[in-house]
């Protein structure tokens, strides 16, 4: 864990600047003592999975001073299955509906956990909400260790990407704004009152692999030490964020009756992330034709074919680059 | 009790090879007149799902002179939700017991299957058997695209992946040869006189690559032109085949209760084929502490962190490298 004169090391902040900043423009937040890791929210995405269990068997690697943080598997029978979902997919499920529906056995399995895990961690969108719920995801898609950002006017959760985004430079930590009239969904971790979605990979439904395990585990290490420091009373000064901005919805090319008739073009299978000009290749036809991107202008794929998108009919979603400013923030 | 007939049958043996082999040393072989090709034996493996429904609709490209070429998916509902099984392992279900038992819609649905593809394809070990099957299968394992050999003494076979193995140099074809005592297992293709596996990835479940794709369309186009030039009368001489033979079944270190505790190494991470030599890592426990192979000598794993095999206490295989002797081949 950092202390606050080795975070001003790291970013070679001269140590008078909170003073300077603190009698200016500082957004105050109260400290962030309610923190929850979800893993298990989709049962087959291995590295959530197990170091949730394992943090629940040893908490030491996740405490921090000041800080209450609770390991917890949200979909327990997905994960004993080691599928997606048993009946409704659990990070579409918070909705008011749902969560406001008279409960009861009849419901289906995911409904009736999100109706629970908002009572525990929740209500969503009242005072008594868990500060922070990180959320464990692994995708099938080249993303790297990607954080999901809900809301760009979230500047406690924009100064802690920005801490973590230093924090494992020259690594990347690409973020993905999900702020969209239509393509935002009702994730698990909405119940708090700062959600953050992790979403590592490729790492295959199923399988636990090293490397993604622990590039998991490394920005989580990195987020905890940045509530821990902001606990302490840290002033956090203003920063820009670069994110990428959903933006639009692109389905494999279908047949009349729904069946796929082409492929990710290897010329941009694994290549979340990287720039796509109209006119780049875009899907493969079974036959061999190029499908090609005919955009207006240049847009950033990911989760690109992504397993679980099949049945959503989203072969990737497009992004666009935006530099978001985040106010300084403090402790109350 | 079996007849030599019978016998002849069950090992793969053509009924006339001695005295025939006696005068010319080629074994002759009758015309491989019924071949099918599965996908679908597991439902989330999707490159051999998709390559079949793209042939029942169109089989121009899997047609042969003199060759019926049957494409067929083998589980069609695990297909449809997209899991490898519904009731049980379809690929472990064509036992003597399961084939034989009185037929009824409380056994297994793979089970049922089992018996109405044997009936179909089969009988298993009969003259009535399809010559040859394909079954078409993805790994999430850096397996490359690998054929798997049931029989050390399927001089048909090995004749067959000799060709494609210079078909496609200098590209890399491996053969993984199951006969073990142990770990050898009832597959769907074992129905057929010549069963070929194809194993090809690294692919996630549920994801459609189409580098995979066409890898695995590649191996059958060659070798449906082998059995073309074979059924045309073409004799082969005397070869040669490299093979990986399965040795032993590794399982990922647990705890008392069964649970894992450690990952694949990441040296040995996408390293199937390769070497792996006594005192090499082989897993790495969450706590980061190192677990070497402590084998006698020098292996090949392969099947290293296959989703599937979690469930069967299986981290990945060894297999040891030996070439095998290839008589010559021709049509009766």
């Amino acid at each position: 864990m950092l202390s606050s004169e080795g975070l001003y090391q790291l970013f070679n902040i001269p140590a008078f600047t909170t003073a300077m900043t603190s009698s200016t423009n500082v957004s105050c937040f109260h400290e962030a003592r309610r923190v929850a890791i979800f893993g298990g929210t989709h049962g087959n995405e291995m590295s959530g999975v197990t170091l949730v269990n394992l943090w629940i068997q040893n908490g030491k690697e996740i405490q921090r001073k000041g800080v209450e943080t609770k390991p917890f598997i949200t979909n327990p029978r997905a994960v004993e299955k080691c599928t997606r979902y048993v009946d409704t997919d659990l990070n579409r499920a918070f909705t008011t509906e749902n969560l406001s529906a008279p409960s009861g056995d009849d419901l289906p399995y995911e409904v009736q956990r999100a109706q629970q895990i908002n009572e525990t961690f929740g209500p969503k969108g009242s005072p008594e909400a868990y500060d922070v719920i990180f959320d464990l995801h692994n995708t099938t898609s080249n993303m790297g260790c990607t954080l999901i950002l809900e809301s760009s006017k979230d500047h406690f959760n924009l100064q802690m990407m920005h801490y973590i985004k230093k924090a494992i430079a020259p690594d990347s930590c690409p973020v993905l704004l999900t702020e969209h009239p239509l393509l935002k969904y009702s994730t698990s971790r909405s119940v708090a009152k700062h959600p953050i979605g992790l979403e590592v990979g490729p790492q295959p439904q199923g399988v636990l692999r090293s490397n993604i395990f622990e590039s998991m585990r490394l920005v989580l290490k990195h987020a905890l030490d940045f509530i821990e420091l902001f606990n302490e009373g840290l002033e956090f000064p203003p920063c820009t964020v670069d994110v990428f901005r959903v933006s639009e919805k692109m389905d494999y090319p279908r047949d009349t009756n729904g069946n796929i008739i082409a492929m990710v073009h290897p010329n941009l299978q694994d290549c979340d992330w990287e720039p796509l000009n109209p006119g780049d290749p875009m899907f493969q036809t079974f036959d061999g034709t190029t499908i090609r991107y005919e955009g207006a202008g240049t847009v950033y794929p990911t989760f690109i074919n992504e397993a679980a998108y099949y049945e959503k009919q989203q072969a990737f979603v497009t992004t666009r680059r935006e530099t978001l400013a985040a106010g300084a923030i403090k402790k109350t």
